[in-house]
């Protein structure tokens, strides 16, 4: 490492997940452009290092020849005041990046292979472009079943985890792909309800219009610290809160900000992903949602079967007690997309209100059922009907009541959608034949949900509705004008619906 | 897209091969947040758009809420004034990302497909992850030699070509991997010397301590114009110029700045890449030079004939007259290693010089043979004495001058490395048994070259040759203090030199 010393200035550029360091082009003490075809740096102060891509810079106002600027992220890791000195060094690639490089040529990788790969993407030794060239190696179908073991433990080992100290611990997943699904928020409270753990943590959306937490927030705070969260589950055995805090399986959060704008799925990434993360959120008992339809994430029935069967391989082997429903991914659940519509579908339920969606309210149930019946003393095939007592009875709105109060007590806001808005038309008569969950998604994402809370879909028709030309085939809201333009360019380039003959209606294929 | 403005700003920031946008976290407009997850953004003006990775800043002095800031290279691309209005669009991922996917799946891809992942390419469409996510798709054996074919084809077309108006234009190409190998500053005068046509134009080093454009650089201008270049090509038969300011086969570059940090090597994206950048050089004779050894970037004798046989299958169906050589290389070339003390190697041999490396000069004179015998006029097997002769009689010296007079006159600068020295001495008696070519352009790089034209590596024993306990085996030369500190800790870990019993050198077994 080299003595020479530069001070350190925090630069208010946000790079996500990528840390960015900017050394002027005149730099007083390093050569700025020597660094270039290495790009990537060490910055050492104090004993703490972090590793950034370096952008060499050339306004003095930005960073000065004596200084090192850091992006905020970069910064915050560095754990240091502006004014200090840091010293800087050539980063070697990761030593990692050898099993990468030989996943690239189709060799098989062990279990310390994946734990090396892990480690390093954990303490930013990754840059995005190295991330990328991970995920494609080891996209598709180039991982075998023991090698989506390894990886899944590699990912929960490189984390802290959580112990609820019970027996059963219960937690449900969904692959996701379907808008509008927001049966956790209606599965938590009956299954707390009826008395098993439930402690369920959730994403924020990513490529989504609205995540379980983002919906949740509509009605009470997710940010919850560890000790607060304890106290709540230990309390109501239950909560939705934001599982963003914890440092659980934190390589995943690398890895999907980078899957994710690639637009590429990995069965192996995936089920790694969701499995390190129920483990290391302390979970025994298991269930996962894959939802099956032409525009789902999964299409053939076929496909959901051998996905099934690499959960149940890689749960059985880490000791977690999994099951797998494959269920209707035709269309959006319930009417509203977004994260103030899907608040309001979800509390007509729990209000056992006449006009809750019946989709939303069916699936919720059977999804809580299966997860009651993991508790011993359930009769097999019981399940659905406790659940369906508990709702109706009121427990649920009871129990959703006390976990909102626990986590800080109902926000005094109404679920008004944004006031910008156009109704989307039906075109001709007929059958509405298909909705594209992706495109629906895109239209409430470019609306601008789930930063704009009110922003994003509200749905009059789904799929066998019969529609007359002229009749709103659904509403979408906005909050900011760009937004509404976006939006409306979007849906008049591909409205998502199809209208076409009755017999023409997908038959759902999926029994449950 | 949207009609609401935002005021263009120039951001004093180099962010190499990707486009940067800084939008003000509390954007009048746009909410840049809504942006985040997507990440990439068109910015239009005037009818020109460009597409950028989105960066929030949190700081007025870097851009206003009411502005959009453009990193360098963007903003050149934008080709517009600070001040003027720019909108702001979500950018849709290119559409050729759907190849890429396919690819990953392990699928073919032909020709249409290929040209349009290089036409988005160039349009600057791809993120560096998303050219990461191609070429490790199509890495390592994943291309079949019709699929090599495509992509050359494609880099091709998708940039301008030259033409020199003339039936036999030679080039000669080293896959590159050995330090010092500086050949073509030999090659080009003597076979412009024998008359015929040789517009070579070299690359800058990339990971390289020095590439042929940097050694020349001591001695004359390589950076020209296309008219200069031009002339000086009718009058002298040849030139030694930097290739950089043309825009052939652009792909190429781009793919190299993802390529080259990563450390992936594919045989199908380096054959692409030369091949594409050569016929668009309007080259129709090509010698391709294959190095082999056990740290070459080929290291067994199957490998560079697989090689040579997917070069001439490619070279073949494009019409370009090519012949593989297969050459020693076991160690570096010549005796320096970085700009300045390559260039003196080169000068002592053209001199005549009875102190220059031996090496440097076979090799060279080997090569210059062989491109000689492309000449119809030229008996086989009588390039070599050609010329040897050229070089003997002082006309290949005789030329290299005409060349520097016409680039610009030859510098007056001397070959003195750096003033920062130390020497790595032999720490047993023995034989040297290894030199790793790898290690040493290591070594040369991070103690400055090639941006430190004097700063580099002198070698002082080669293979074969005896060493007592404390001789000097390399100099290393720097002239900044941080980087005579790297290159010490780095030729402490490893010097990049073996020594052992006489019996240990290994044979060369390339008959050239």
């Amino acid at each position: 490492m080299s003595t020479e010393n530069l001070t350190l200035k925090r630069v208010g550029i946000d790079t996500y997940h990528e840390n960015v360091a900017y050394l002027h082009r005149e730099c007083s003490v390093y050569r700025a452009e020597g660094f270039q075809a290495l790009s990537k740096i060490e910055i050492h102060a104090n004993g703490l290092q972090v590793l950034a891509v370096l952008n060499v810079v050339d306004d003095e106002n930005i960073v000065k020849p004596n200084e090192l600027g850091l992006s905020e992220q970069a910064f915050k890791q560095l754990n240091e005041k502006e004014g200090c000195f840091v010293q800087v060094n050539h980063a070697e690639p990761a030593d990692s990046m050898d099993a990468v490089r030989k996943k690239i040529n189709g060799e098989r990788l062990n279990y310390d292979e994946y734990f090396s790969i892990a480690k390093d993407i954990v303490e930013n030794r990754y840059s995005k472009m190295e991330m990328a060239a991970f995920l494609v190696a080891s996209g598709q179908s180039s991982l075998d079943r023991d090698e989506v073991l390894f990886l899944t433990k590699a990912m929960l080992e490189t984390g802290e985890k959580l112990d609820w100290k019970e027996l059963l611990v219960a937690d449900k997943h969904c692959i996701g792909g379907i808008p509008g699904n927001r049966t956790s928020m209606l599965v938590v409270p009956i299954v707390a309800a009826h008395g098993m753990l439930i402690p369920k943590t959730s994403s924020r959306a990513i490529t989504s219009p609205s995540g379980t937490a983002d919906t949740m927030e509509m009605l009470t705070e997710v940010n919850l610290t560890p000790d607060l969260l304890n106290e709540i589950v230990r309390q109501e055995r239950g909560c939705l809160a934001w599982g963003g805090t914890a440092k659980l399986a934190p390589v995943d959060d690398k890895l999907i900000s980078v899957e994710r704008p690639l637009g590429i799925d990995s069965r192996g990434q995936m089920i790694a992903s969701i499995l390190s993360k129920k483990l290391a959120a302390g979970s025994s008992h298991l269930l996962i949602d894959i939802p099956v339809g032409p525009t789902a994430k999964v299409r053939h029935m076929r496909e959901a079967l051998s996905l099934r069967k690499l959960f149940e391989f890689v749960g059985d082997r880490l000791n977690l007690h999994l099951e797998v429903v494959i269920t209707d991914g035709r269309q959006p659940i319930g009417r509203g997309i977004g994260p103030a519509l899907e608040a309001r579908d979800v509390m007509q339920v729990l209000e056992n209100d006449p006009d809750a969606p019946t989709d939303l309210r069916q699936k919720s149930l059977q999804l809580a059922g299966r997860i009651i019946e993991f508790d011993p003393d359930v009769r097999g095939g019981q399940g659905y009907s406790i659940a369906r007592d508990i709702l109706d009875s009121g427990r649920a709105i009871a129990k959703m009541t006390a976990i909102i109060d626990a986590q800080g007590g109902r926000k005094k806001t109404s679920f008004t959608p944004g006031k910008l808005y156009f109704d989307v038309i039906a075109e001709n008569d007929g059958t509405i034949i298909d909705i594209d969950n992706f495109q629906m998604a895109h239209i409430a994402r470019i609306a601008g949900a789930p930063m704009d809370k009110r922003a994003g879909v509200d749905l009059y028709k789904k799929l066998g509705d019969k529609v007359v030309k002229g009749e709103s085939l659904y509403r979408v809201h906005a909050e900011f004008n760009s937004d509404y333009q976006f939006a409306q360019n979007l849906c008049a380039s591909n409205s998502g619906f199809r209208i076409g003959p009755a017999d023409e209606v997908p038959i759902s294929f999926v029994a449950f």
